[in-house]
C-alpha cells in the first residue's frame, strides 16, 4: 500500500487495501494450508487465476510485506515466496471467514470437522498453525 | 453471489465473491459502528467512494443476503438499509482486521483504546455489538 495515497485514515481501510481483493487471501491459504509456494503452485490452484492478476498481486503482497520472496534452490528461473510475520498474523482473519462459510455457504465434510474444532478452540488451533508456520 | 458461477469449491473463496474487495466490508463497517443507514449516508464517508461503485455493492450485499432494503419513512426517494443476521454475523472477522490493523498499520489514539479491550475480551465485545445492531 503506498501510504500517500490511502483512502482515508480508518485501519479497516488501509488494511482492505492491503489484502481486501478476491484474490490475495486465496494466495495467503495456499501460502498457509497447502504448503504452495511458487508462481506454478499458486497458478494451478482451483480458483484458476489468472497470470497477470497473480504477479501482481504477489508483487503487491510482497511490497506490503506479507510475502517474502527467495531464489529457489532447484531453478534460477524459480522464486520462493514464504509468509512473513505480518502475513502469518492474518491467519486469525481467514479462520473467521472460515467459520462465517460454515454457517452460510456450502461446506466439504472433512473442512467442516476442521472448522467446528478450530471454533472450539481458536487460541489453540491459531498457535498450532502459526508454529507449523515458522518453523517451516 | 452467483453459485453457478463460482470459482472453486473452497468456501474462503466463496466468501471472497460475497465480500472480499475494497468496499463491501466499509459499507457492512459504516452500518455496523456509525449509524449510516442510507445510500447518502455511504456516500458521504471519507474513503469517498464512487456513486457506481456504492450502487453496485449495495446491490450484490442485498442479493446476497447481507443487507436488506426497507422504504425509508422519511421520504419515498430514498430506501433505509440495514444489516441481517447474516450480515451482522461478519463482524468478528472485521474485528480481527482491526486488531491486526492495530499491530500493524496507523491508528487513531481512541479507536487503538477500543480496539485493545475488544482484544482482550472478544466474545464479550462481539456479544455487546451483536445485541446493539439486533436492538436497532
Amino acid at each position: 500500500m503506498d501510504l500517500s495515497k490511502k483512502r482515508s485514515e480508518c485501519p479497516l481501510s488501509g488494511s482492505l487495501e492491503v489484502f481486501g481483493d478476491k484474490w490475495s487471501l486465496l494466495i495467503i491459504r495456499d501460502l498457509m494450508f497447502f504448503k504452495k509456494s511458487t508462481y506454478n503452485d499458486f497458478l494451478k490452484s482451483a480458483e484458476g487465476i489468472a497470470t497477470n492478476i497473480l504477479a501482481s498481486r504477489l508483487k503487491a503482497l510482497e511490497e506490503n510485506g506479507i510475502v517474502e520472496k527467495s531464489a529457489h534452490p532447484d531453478s534460477k528461473a524459480k522464486n520462493l515466496y514464504k509468509l512473513t510475520t505480518k502475513g502469518i498474523d492474518l491467519l486469525p482473519i481467514i479462520m473467521e471467514i472460515y467459520i462465517w462459510s460454515d454457517k452460510y455457504c456450502a461446506m466439504p465434510a472433512e473442512l467442516r470437522n476442521i472448522i467446528a474444532d478450530a471454533k472450539k478452540h481458536k487460541d489453540k488451533f491459531v498457535k498450532g498453525v502459526v508454529e507449523r508456520l515458522k518453523s517451516e
